[in-house]
């Protein structure tokens, strides 16, 4: 960890990434994890007006520390809108950034792209992207991709977002699963298998809107055997969205992700060409959010 | 019109396209509509057992002549399955095997893909995609498109379908509308202006999953109008579709679409590089019913 002037590392505080559908907090001590907790208080479920009285009850649970916190929270639909930061974005413009909507609670702000037609934005994932590169997880210039609802791919450089992009991955394959004629045919688990690496193969047509519709020609000519068509979709949408973003043989890309996301996205990234590496989200985003700590006015 | 042995063609008979939600009739006399009517009564609005009522009443109101349908009254969903037949597919194959749930009442079966990994199938549009270069609306080797919820793209070669892809565009545009994220934005009518041209434009960019999450982005950074979302995704969507058909510049397309569809594709197809001819769907709707109704046996 590098020192800063006016360093507090030693400062007990407690870190919140608060999402739109999930709040993970952490005590952190010395710059270590002490104490954990996960709830699915996201924003969507917290009142205007209600955010004090959840930190009050952070506080009883964690201890009477200062707060700093990031994701949704910081957004128009959270406690207080705390805005966006531009790229190249690092971790000293976030902290010179932050809001506070009461006294040592800290909200840090988003990173945006904005520039030759193309509009992007983040918001909790900065905190994480850059933490990763501070504690050493990433080297400072990289391709790093955190996978979920809204897949965010960002290009590192010097230690810095120089630029990101973010693709409704994840929310496609619910929205398919929950809403499409396919849907029907989406049954059975996702794994990385031979589906799944189908499906990726598959995505090397370009053609993402008439594959997703052969998959109700497959069931019609009973082609794909009843269960494997998640998986093959999945491998579609994940194919498709790492062929969009690695342009090179063996290009790396470092993962903030666990459990099956984890093993999916390594799959399908080495299946395109690239060299998956898997961080440790949790311990990026402690140490990014240790930082901005550090670094905030 | 060809001739051929058994020629039946100055018997007036009904033709009926009969699709999952909406229906089409026809009393053809000599090759020509002499009655035409459309309703919602499509195969989902109809109970098993109801077909035979269904036919009764349509004589009652078309006369009491021989019926030949296409589209979903032929599937598993339908009155009587009619099977598949396979690529390359004539006119004189579907007529070939007609199924026939009572008497006076004959049924052509769908068209399918089904050979190396892809499989894909349509029902009904067949017979307007083989109607269209009977009816010499298009030439006997062509590309034709018929843009909807499921769009086919269908290879034309001597006037037999070669091979055929469908997309789904028109449903995940309904999809994105009523259940994504973006859906919210996606307010405003669409239209072939600017903005629908600017999706097409960054339809290029081949990156469809992070294109559609930047509406979003586009929106909370104040980057595009109110109202202008939905044409926007349109042309993202449209543009793709086209972008993955179309692979040589001045590529002629025959479109089988009137109305707002008609006027998006040509744009679409023109942006992209290709060269866009309407054609009238009905007329060569009747023209391939006409023509499997003489060639029936």
């Amino acid at each position: 960890m590098r020192t800063h002037p006016g360093i507090k590392v030693n400062v007990p505080f407690i870190a919140v990434d608060w999402g739109t559908t999930n709040r993970r907090a952490y005590l952190i001590e010395d710059g270590h994890i002490a104490q954990t907790e996960r709830d699915d208080m996201g924003v969507l479920a917290v009142k205007p007006g209600e955010f004090p009285g959840h930190v009050a009850r952070l506080r009883a649970r964690l201890g009477n520390h200062p707060i700093v916190m990031a994701g949704m929270v910081g957004s128009n639909r959270g406690w207080l809108d705390a805005g966006y930061v531009g790229c190249p974005s690092t971790l000293e413009a976030l902290a010179a950034k932050v809001v506070r909507p009461e006294r040592d609670v800290a909200i840090v702000p988003g990173v945006c792209v904005d520039a030759q037609g193309r509009a992007d934005v983040m918001r909790g994932e900065e905190v994480q992207l850059l933490g990763a590169v501070a504690a050493g997880l990433a080297p400072p210039d990289a391709l790093l991709c955190q996978p979920g609802t809204h897949n965010k791919w960002a290009v590192m450089k010097a230690g810095a977002i120089l630029d990101f992009a973010t693709a409704m991955t994840g929310e496609m394959f619910a929205l398919l699963k929950a809403h499409a004629l396919i849907g029907s045919e989406m049954t059975g688990d996702v794994d990385a298998g031979a589906s799944f690496r189908e499906g990726v193969e598959a995505s090397g047509q370009d053609d993402l809107l008439s594959a997703l519709f052969g998959v109700r020609a497959a069931a019609v000519l009973g082609r794909r055997a009843s269960g494997e068509a998640a998986a093959y979709v999945s491998g579609l949408l994940i194919g498709s969205d790492c062929r969009a973003r690695i342009d090179r043989p063996g290009q790396q890309v470092h993962l903030l992700a666990d459990g099956l996301l984890a093993s999916l996205y390594t799959v399908a990234i080495e299946l395109v060409g690239g060299q998956a590496v898997v961080v440790d989200s949790h311990a990026a985003f402690v140490a990014g959010i240790t930082h901005i700590r550090n670094l905030m006015p």
